[in-house]
């Protein structure tokens, strides 16, 4: 059993499901031996996890631990694992899917006391250690995240396998001003034709709307991807098929401030959270074009000081391995030293069309990505 | 110069501009007749807001404050008006549109400093002082938001006009597992044909997709709104105009708790901070599905201990006009004997199928709806 996530895309329901009978099916081998049962799982507390200087990701390090029966603790918390495989075997069986909050409602009707979960925290967990253990991704057993809704516009057309069948949909000839909603697991969906260049990724949806509404994405053929602030899985996933499969290079667009360095630092290179699934979800050739600590300057941008935890998480950064390039040190120390940070909608005080007929073309043609 | 707002869906690109001018001419007119530039508003304060028992929802009150330029503030305030009506007037000459942040870093690109805002704080109270004066909303100044991005699912095709022509979709057939996305200004779309029998608004992302996956919008024949936890106005503007126009009674579903009431009563009854906007967002013959207090007894749902803050809100709501019916006053007080919440996906305790297949049909049939 690799802890490897399987990356190639969607390895469809039943492999999920023979996963996650297999992992059943060893626990009743070890009964059948008559040893105590037990799994061993990759350790993902944060000393164990790692930034991956080859691939350019966090992954998980090489310490395992051992989940065993020989405890009251232990053996409860493998009951409730055979309890979750069981209801996700039959979810997959039955072609439905659940949040994550429903199973850990549901595990109230579960006939044995002891398998229910005590919290939500330990419903999400036993979850992720399947994913780690089984290698398939949440979305493969037919979990839904709570929320997801970020959005598409651009020259892409797809096909979206729902449902209620197949949905061929342009992104910008078939959708409202609102765009194509990303559905919560995008492995659903086949890019069928582009006209893209690169794919524009953006934190705000004021800045969305200011580059729908300024026609961007027909002028540059670009896709632009609502990221909605820290995106969802389903919007970092989507982010990197369309980089992988369509060959175009990905950009990122936030404000000028740690919090939103960490936005691209998740698209770009995963989350300590999901390190487990970096190599799904992140996309290590994502380039940041701004808002940069030298923009607040050289476009004299409206700002705001630093705050004391602005600062905090600044150097925090400093020693972060995904900030640990000439650009990022620059940039982050020049920031420390001007004390500012800049929003992106500030680029608004050059006038509305600023950021589409001057900021980004600049930036775009600096990075050579037009 | 009415201090209502227009209610009769969009009053149109020249009519808002028109509207904006007269009130710049106002001011002509007075330095033209020697008098010192003033305007009257109504009182937008706390004290001046009253819950309309006739239409059952918040209005402003009869009070109103003269803004005049015989202080050196009030001058300026006058001055930041007139350059924002000068801003939106352009911006409705070009077809543009912005968000309230862009205004108000645009600010600093206008020529008299004196004009410039100094927060967000006044720029947002200006553009809702300009709203209650000229009587047009802050869509028809096309003015957008920061986020909106709520959905539609259902038996619905409507025509959306958007800035790249028309766009004729139907919210089941032509869209993906995320929906329909609403439009920043709902006002852009036209109602084709519809087989709906009735609304139903859902509080969060993992009910509005069980709900879907469960196929509740084409066994019953509902347009699934999803309000996103406290609805955006073109959310509660778009349900206003589905009850209007197509007629269909409007049931809202959320959580079991004084917070999720609250989103009840914006959606139904307006809310304080919008009661100018009140006629054109609310929609008062909404009615609450639930989840009631009586539910967590009756279904035996998991639930939480009411917090303190739980307590005041629960406390605050038996005095708050919106709530003074029999139903809320039962059920309240329910809760506060009970001292127990539960969220609307506590159903899934029951089974997955539970909320489509017995609690939503038994709700409906109770309430006449279906």
């Amino acid at each position: 059993m690799s802890s490897d996530i399987d990356t190639s895309a969607d390895v469809g329901e039943e492999e999920a499901r023979d996963r996650l009978i297999e992992l059943a099916s060893r626990f009743y081998d070890q009964f059948a031996e008559g040893d105590v049962p037990s799994m061993e799982l990759p350790t993902r507390s944060k000393s164990n996890i790692v930034f991956d200087e080859e691939s350019k990701v966090w992954v998980l390090g090489d310490r395992h631990s051992t989940r065993s029966a020989n405890s009251v603790g232990g053996a409860k918390k493998l009951l409730k694992s055979i309890y979750a495989v069981e209801f996700l075997a039959n979810q997959l069986d039955e072609d439905r899917s659940s949040t994550l909050r429903e199973l850990y409602y549901l595990s109230e009707s579960w006939d044995n006391d002891h398998a229910q979960f005590s919290s939500q925290d330990e419903s999400n967990q036993i979850v992720e250690d399947l994913e780690v253990i089984s290698g398939v991704t949440r979305e493969d057993f037919h979990m839904r995240p709570e929320e997801s809704g970020a959005t598409i516009m651009g020259p892409l057309e797809l096909r979206e396998q729902t449902r209620r069948g197949e949905r061929v949909i342009h992104c910008q000839e078939d959708v409202g001003e609102g765009g194509y909603q990303i559905p919560n697991n995008p492995d659903t969906i086949e890019f069928l034709d582009n006209d893209a260049e690169f794919i524009l990724c953006v934190e705000t949806g004021g800045m969305r709307d200011r580059l729908v509404e300024n026609g961007f994405d027909t002028d540059y053929d670009s896709l632009i991807v609502h990221l909605k602030g820290q995106p969802a899985r389903a919007t970092r996933r989507i982010t990197k098929r369309l980089h992988d499969e369509l060959d175009l290079p990905v950009v990122v667009f936030t404000d000028g401030d740690p919090w939103s360095y960490r936005i691209y630092g998740s698209v770009a290179y995963g989350s300590i959270k999901s390190a487990h699934l970096s190599e799904y979800l992140a996309t290590p050739a994502a380039q940041f074009i701004g808002i940069r600590p030298q923009d607040i300057e050289s476009y004299d941008l409206p700002s705001d000081p630093l705050s004391d935890s602005d600062v905090n998480a600044l150097e925090s950064e400093l020693d972060d391995p995904r900030f640990q390039s000439d650009f990022w040190t620059e940039q982050i120390e020049l920031q420390l030293d001007i004390g500012k940070k800049s929003e992106q909608q500030a680029l608004a005080s050059r006038g509305l069309d600023f950021v589409t007929d001057t900021y980004l073309p600049e930036r775009l043609d600096e990075m050579g990505v037009i």
